[in-house]
């Protein structure tokens, strides 16, 4: 799950959503369509949506969903500094049973740092 | 994954049911038999409870029951559109959250309608 | 909250909407939007959604959301028998912890039946 | 909500219970009854039971669960030490999310205190 | 709840945490200590850390924790339109279950910015 | 999984534990220190503090946090037969979505039972 976490990632993402985008029904598509939508930069930068991302995906406790906010985050420009922040914003709302999502997310963060 | 989901889902399923029904106090056994008879056909047919049972798996975002539920909504005659939208009222209930689930059941529903 | 709840409930959530829809952005409109097309009549009839978009409702505790839900129930032909056998699998997938909200649906439920 | 609390909140889930259990299929009749017997002494004693069913209803948020087990508690006869640390539990488990419920129920536990 | 619901949220919430902070134990203590440096202003600006805080409350459907994060992000100044994009990522992260909780958030922000 | 889950499960949690921990800001290390010290004995005793642990665990579903309180309840001396309540109460609680986590939970605990 190391290093080449993201690449994988992204291409076990794509597989799935073109097995349910060339069968879902408009409103599925749809809503695919708002959610893309939603972390478009508007009154507030892309980064600052794409951590609002990252820390619901957190405290709802979806380990597919933080992978992707993570990567967001980074492309976005967010530091390690801010990062670990909004994870620890998550860990204090969501609780000790968000730490096992933490201690993965840490291990991908670290990841996608060394990689670039 | 793909074609072969089913069968290792049952077998799987099957044989943890029986450590737990080996171990568990009467409790949870008579939980397991009110959890059966509760999708039993009555003012509503099965094929009704089924869907609701997946899509309630869907917005509390367990990809086993709702493997579960797919293989028995199919079995009671669930057709591939009626299907899909009850995937798009869970998603629309429970929000982007649900999506990995969406995408794995899309990929657990074709290969369920392809083995026919 | 006896008898006319469902007059007052109707105002309440329309006095509400439109402070919401007079200010909130496209994407939170066309949120909403995807929402009421989630329920229309397709391959599954609209009564079947409703109780979807109940069970649903109730595994996720949200008091407003089943009572919104029952009355479209009701709209749409579902009968006593049939909401109860609804109410029994979301108390069965959800457990105890929704009692309380159960035990305010049945209220809600038998106002309704007698108000008609 | 202070002093008596407790009676208002016993009377106001037997008038909801008759209504319930008046109309309930046999299903969510048995249900209630495995709830009741989940919580009756065995290998475990009922206080700690009971000390169990609080701290799940705290970190699922439910208030009306909580105030019923803190009311078990006090009658198995856990102690003012028992039930905070029970909620320090609750509280680290769920995190931030849980303090609404954490101060309703702290003031609901002094006025329990207090009356007896 | 409308023109003054800011001051009387602020006073019910001071009286209960008299009411926890004067019996809590120690871990009890430290846990609200700590939720509160979780937000204080770091690598990411405070403005940003309460919006986190908003859309995490938003998506566990807390009205008390979205009400005072609302306060907060307002104190930070956020503006209506940075404010109702943080909704709309919320809505599209949570789904429609989280739709009674955003047309009272709306009211309170309308009210919110009225009175200043 | 079966027989040495425990080591395999223990390894991978301090080798994922060193990588959050030398990366994390203070909060989130403060939080860690205040998840442990919750589960010590005092008024409750460390056996039943577990216990609460594990019901929170298991009615949030949450398999790593599940794993970890069962091995601290094997620790501090809980019974098949305690263990076995404890799930009960889960169940009960949270309903048949916690199954499938039951069902691991059932198969982990006997493969602790045997290899002591």
């Amino acid at each position: 799950m190391a290093g080449n976490w993201e690449r994988q990632f992204g291409e076990e993402r794509s597989r799935l959503n073109e097995i349910l985008l060339s069968n879902a029904p408009l409103g599925i598509k749809r809503f695919l369509a708002l959610d893309t939508q939603a972390y478009e930069a508007g009154a507030l930068p892309a980064k600052t949506k794409e951590l609002l991302g990252l820390v619901a995906s957190m405290v709802l406790r979806c380990d597919e969903c933080v992978s992707y906010h993570l990567i967001r985050c980074r492309e976005e420009g967010a530091t390690r500094e801010e990062l670990y922040e909004a994870f620890d914003v998550a860990l204090v709302v969501g609780g000790s049973i968000v730490i096992p999502h933490l201690r993965r997310a840490a291990e991908r963060l670290e990841a996608l740092l060394e990689s670039r």
